[in-house]
């Protein structure tokens, strides 16, 4: 089902999923006149504390998204994990977006690689794994370390082992629990980057500078805008992502993440495609006119872009687990724009908010 | 009734007044990871969209402000002609930011003026107006134009007529139905200017830049940042705004509306005094790290201030009545970041929405 005109404001916006980002979504659809309304399967979702209504259910409650569909005027994702089928059941009241294969892509690991490679979009040797047998051949083939990864529900470094030796290679597929999996050559990279790109119903695509990402522990720490990489490093970074959004007739916003390689073999190298707003688009929210947020929303809601142009140079920090415990000193810090997102559990690895810091326009 | 300490993430801020204004602090409140709570006299307020509860009562309902005090761990207010009476209900239950101090000042032309003069700071020359017969007197007085004005309850050009004549001060006074007035002389000034200013609960006082103000039909049009105003004038209008939050002991966002003189007059005088957040501030949200309306969550709920540095030269163009249709032309303009108060009836002379246009810091 396809928007017939942009919804005007006054309208809801429904969000799959109650966590950071759709509260940050909700916030941005506000700015624009538009409500929002959650549904999710989690009771109490930080999205809701600024959500017109909210609705909670399980992903497989056709009765209950049913009704959702039907009180909203499109329906988004916050997480890429959702089920297609929830997806379809949606579709049938408003319409989705981003589109069905925007997830279908991105949730299965071996897909995406497929999906990357045949656009002629480098990414590392990778092996689908299926068996016992078989990652000891991959490695093998490979010729170096590697990463078993799950092929489905990893997020966060979770789903994840590293693979130094063939009789490591058999134990890591017990250890992520023996289910279908992608072997990935271990690739040496001077930087992690990635490019948020959003693309509206018209096909239009504009992209925001290209942020410089660090992760520790698999999770993602910092992101830095914009990256300390060449004009033509750029270029190419949106290009790779221009063609992405392009193949997916993706509509919303879309991050690219990728590897920059120097030495014998530079260039960019895809490792994972979020088919959302992403972490690494949160400085957006302090450093350009319109956030990630709000291009998305205007994007699915049928809007024109706005601009993705950057006034500040920044620096985001992510709040993880027990960081935002620090929130009095953060607040007292005039250097840090300090953001919470409402939970009320500071578990280790969760993220609790982000700080970005602005610097003027190098 | 004082917080003892700051309000944790998680806590709950009641607001008095379901407008835009409301509905701004909302969105700044979810940013700190603290919730909402929307007390108003108004069907669907404009702010609900965002805040995780909204009653509906009278402002001279005791038992539903109670229980909405009740809730909350501090209360505010988002208009100024809040009843004393209402504020003092909520205060037995939470405690109140800003002090009614403020309030009562704020509410009443004369005290104001009173107020002041007191603290040496120039206003325009003024008469208390409360028989028919003070209005002659008092502009032979003055000897030149003037504007009668209600002591109470104005706003945005109403309870307001120009009297130019002996005669005319006769009817005004009918006009604005007979009640304790002000004649204020007509002062000539080169330009309209206001400082948004912010004092915590630890007396700590900043001030965002000054901004130059043009009004239409007696309503904002355009705030400009920063004024084009000498250094001494802006040093001048700070020192002023900074008196008048240490006299009344304010805590949250205070806004001053001063006139610029020049010729043989220079200087600045106070025309009125808004204790609240105020919409020649709005342009601090997106030019500002920490916008007006963090900084009075920050205040009320006894943290430290944020900064009111600002990063960007700014234009805000009020979207009043009708002006809020062309939404999508706007939406289209690259330059124009868009902000719509999901108000559903487009009345004249209603405050429909703000656009900010941003440009690089002169």
């Amino acid at each position: 089902m396809m928007l017939k005109a942009p919804l005007p404001p006054g309208s809801t916006i429904g969000v799959l999923g109650g966590g950071q980002l759709g509260r940050m979504l909700a916030v941005a659809a506000s700015r624009l006149g538009l409500k929002t309304h959650i549904y999710s399967d989690e009771a109490n979702p930080p999205a809701s504390d600024v959500a017109a209504a909210t609705a909670i259910g399980r992903y497989d409650d056709d009765r209950a998204l049913a009704a959702f569909a039907d009180a909203v005027g499109v329906v988004t994702c916050e997480f890429e994990n959702i089920p297609a089928k929830t997806l379809e059941i949606a579709g049938r009241s408003a319409p989705v977006f981003p589109p069905p294969k925007s997830f279908a892509v991105a949730q299965d690991r071996l897909v995406e690689k497929d999906f990357v490679s045949e656009l002629g979009i480098p990414v590392a040797p990778y092996a689908a794994i299926d068996d016992l047998d078989s990652p000891r051949q991959a490695l093998s083939d490979m010729g170096g370390p590697a990463i078993l990864k799950t092929r489905r529900f990893g997020y966060d470094g979770k789903g994840q082992v590293f693979v130094h030796t063939e009789s490591e290679a058999e134990s890591a597929w017990e250890t992520i629990g023996g289910v279908p999996s992608v072997l990935e050559g271990v690739v040496r990279f001077e930087r992690e980057v990635s490019v948020i790109a959003v693309r509206g119903q018209d096909g239009e695509a504009q992209f925001y500078d290209v942020v410089e990402n660090v992760h520790q522990s698999g999770i993602l720490a910092t992101s830095r805008a914009p990256a300390r990489i060449s004009d033509s490093t750029v270029f190419e970074a949106r290009r790779i992502a221009g063609a992405i959004v392009e193949a997916l007739q993706h509509v919303g916003v879309l991050c690219v993440e990728m590897f920059e390689r120097e030495g014998e073999a530079p260039g960019l190298i895809v490792n994972e495609i979020a088919p959302r707003v992403h972490n690494s688009g949160h400085w957006t929210i302090d450093a350009c006119q319109v956030s990630q947020f709000e291009n998305h929303v205007r994007a699915i809601c049928g809007w024109p872009l706005g601009t993705t142009n950057r006034h500040s140079d920044a620096v985001m920090t992510n709040l993880i687990g027990d960081d935002a415990n620090q929130w009095p000193a953060l607040a007292a810090d005039p250097g840090a724009t300090v953001h919470l997102y409402g939970k009320s559990e500071a578990r280790p690895g969760r993220k609790m908010g982000h700080v970005t810091r602005l610097f003027p326009k190098s």
